[in-house]
């Protein structure tokens, strides 16, 4: 068993319990071992000088990583003025499904390596853009060599080749097509907005996802990005781990998600790239709704993979403190993947920590684009 | 004589010529020699395969990197309402002229080695946190190691010592302490700023900036920035190459500006960090003002060393299209040092060059947060 001592530590951020001065840490086995004060640390086979700040390693816990195809024209083209609503997720669907397994598996994880060396440590990972039983099951495959968050989307958009028949495509949704991509998947997740004619009102989205928990998977929600909508009560309603987006919210959606342990999931790079307003975190925060922080990675609404990019957007333009930001970013993304053991650094958890090369945490806001975060281990 | 192939190109932006289909590049001892198709390459001594977009490394034209200190909390407080007015800059002056000449020379590296990194060639740097004779000359001293494009930043506020005597501290600066700093500098700046009580009006402006230029320095001018002025009617007025941030403009300024050989230099990351709006490039691009991008990466109002982060916040924020945005990093701040051989490719030119890992330019702003440029060499 080797253990490695960590020290030279400016600020140890833990979300759990406060941190020692002059903390150190062990780490034995990929766990957090030992947390105390330098001063008092065990011996160890090994050490690691952080010089710098040490916090939980982000928690990603909405992507869309599986894709092929470029959309940087498509961008550039709404940047003068044209608005979103779903409609260019075909071309990427048939990017990705031309796509060989190899080369999609290769796309991903450079996308997973990009990501992971900005310090994020766990990610979720949707498919759809498969959209057909083959191409969404081999998402999900190719997800699973990657993360144990896998999400089955298969109810992102109704596909091209459905288009004239909605109701055709629902029956396979949640059943062909979820009987097979269950056994890869962890959770089911719809695209729930009434707002585009490509994506699911409320009750289609409630017939999938009911189908989903049916089959053993956990809930997750689209909801409320380009409008008003059902999303965010369902999800709700439903116990979903979280409902993302909420861009557009009533007093009775905020109401909802207070009472309940459906976390906000907000993904201010979509809002960035859409040039759309941003989601009123701090009514969220004030009202008592957990929210989390994540890059919605995806080739259409948000090509970025940078958790501190979403950091320091949240803190400009969603009312968010640096702390309350980090937190959404870490503790915040594990607890929308109801994953306990994820987003803090605590005895006994496993060691994903991340390192900044800053003094402190309020550097991820104060210096934004600077790719100041990295992975410690 | 060591010549180079660079090959790979997925696109090549030359600033200059048109580029040819899958171009080539021949860099030998740091100065372009050949730019053509590939296939039609002469031979080289060694090969690079640059597996992404190739482009002029960006110039950096503004920026503060001579300080110590940290001012994160003061960030932090601002994000909670508070407003910028300059006060702050007394903080950074007091531990800078604390600070001994290896560690603000070692900060300095640190600083530079990280805009390096993200694809920056050449930066100006001023002085401006001395504001006594001898730290503004160790300031210049310092920078001079980093670049040929220094700045003496005397105007930069009157510091406390002096509140009670502006006179006294202009005549400073523009008497004995211009005298000394002047054979470090290349150019001269003023934060002409009515709207701030640290910093300098028109009349204070005019005397500082024209006894620089009868010192042989040439003028650069911080104007209209938190509030309506004459900031830029001085800059063109005096000939000054650059006039920096432009956020308040009245049709006078538009004007004067699209008349002129001044470049407006646009500093997006500061008002990202201090909450204010946004200048409109648009505005000033529609009517013919030459633009450029800078970070003015300091401690206060913008700790940033990020071309690309610039990029990407003025095509979201300002206007501006992805390609417009990238010649503004590039040849504009080349434009706006009045370096010719700076932000373009062009055989003869020294070789800046940077590389995006990314199949074409459009990905900077596509991207945003993602560190995808590096040095090609
Ligand atoms: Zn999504
Ligand atoms: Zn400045």
């Amino acid at each position: 068993m080797s253990a490695t001592l960590i020290t030279g530590i400016t600020e140890l951020i833990t979300n759990d319990q406060p941190a020692p001065a002059d903390p150190a840490l062990i780490v034995s086995e990929g766990i957090v071992a030992w947390i105390g004060p330098a001063a008092d640390a065990p011996p160890a086979d090994s050490r690691i000088d952080a010089d710098g700040t040490v916090l939980p390693a982000f928690v990603d816990s909405h992507s869309h990583l599986v894709f092929d195809g470029d959309r940087s024209a498509e961008f550039a083209a709404r940047m003068t003025g044209r608005r979103y609503d779903g409609g260019g997720i075909a071309t990427t669907v048939e990017a990705t499904r031309s796509a060989d397994d190899d080369r999609l598996r290769e796309l991903v994880a450079a996308r997973v390596a990009e990501l992971r060396a900005q310090g994020t440590g766990v990610i979720e990972i949707k498919s759809g853009y498969g959209l057909n039983t083959p191409d969404e099951v081999r998402a999900l495959r190719i997800a699973a060599e990657f993360t144990t968050e896998t999400t089955f989307l298969g109810a992102h958009v109704v596909p091209a080749e459905y288009a004239g028949d909605r109701a055709g495509y629902l029956d396979l949704v949640r059943g062909p097509m979820l009987e097979r991509a269950a056994p890869h998947a962890r959770w089911i997740d719809v695209f729930c907005e009434p707002n585009s004619p490509h994506a699911f009102d409320g009750e289609e989205s409630r017939a999938i996802l009911t189908a989903g928990r049916d089959a053993g998977l956990e809930l997750r929600v689209h909801g409320n990005q380009l409008g008003p909508g059902p999303g965010v009560r369902l999800a709700v309603e439903l116990g979903a781990a979280s409902v993302d987006h909420c861009t557009f919210l009533d007093d009775a959606d905020v109401d909802a998600l207070a009472g309940s342990s459906t976390v906000a999931t907000l993904l201010p790079g979509v809002e960035f790239s859409t040039r759309s307003p941003y989601p009123d975190a701090r009514r969220l925060l004030d009202a008592g709704v957990t929210i989390a922080l994540a890059t919605d990675c995806n080739p259409g609404t948000c090509y970025s993979t940078s958790m501190p990019f979403m950091i320091a957007m949240a803190v400009r333009e969603m009312g968010l403190t640096p702390t309350e930001a980090l937190w959404a970013a870490t503790r915040g993304g594990a607890l929308a993947l109801r994953r306990d053991d994820l987003g803090r650094i605590r005895v006994g958890d496993p060691a994903y920590l991340t390192v900044l090369d800053a003094p402190n945490h309020l550097h991820l806001a104060y210096r934004p684009g600077v790719p100041l975060a990295r992975p410690l281990l």
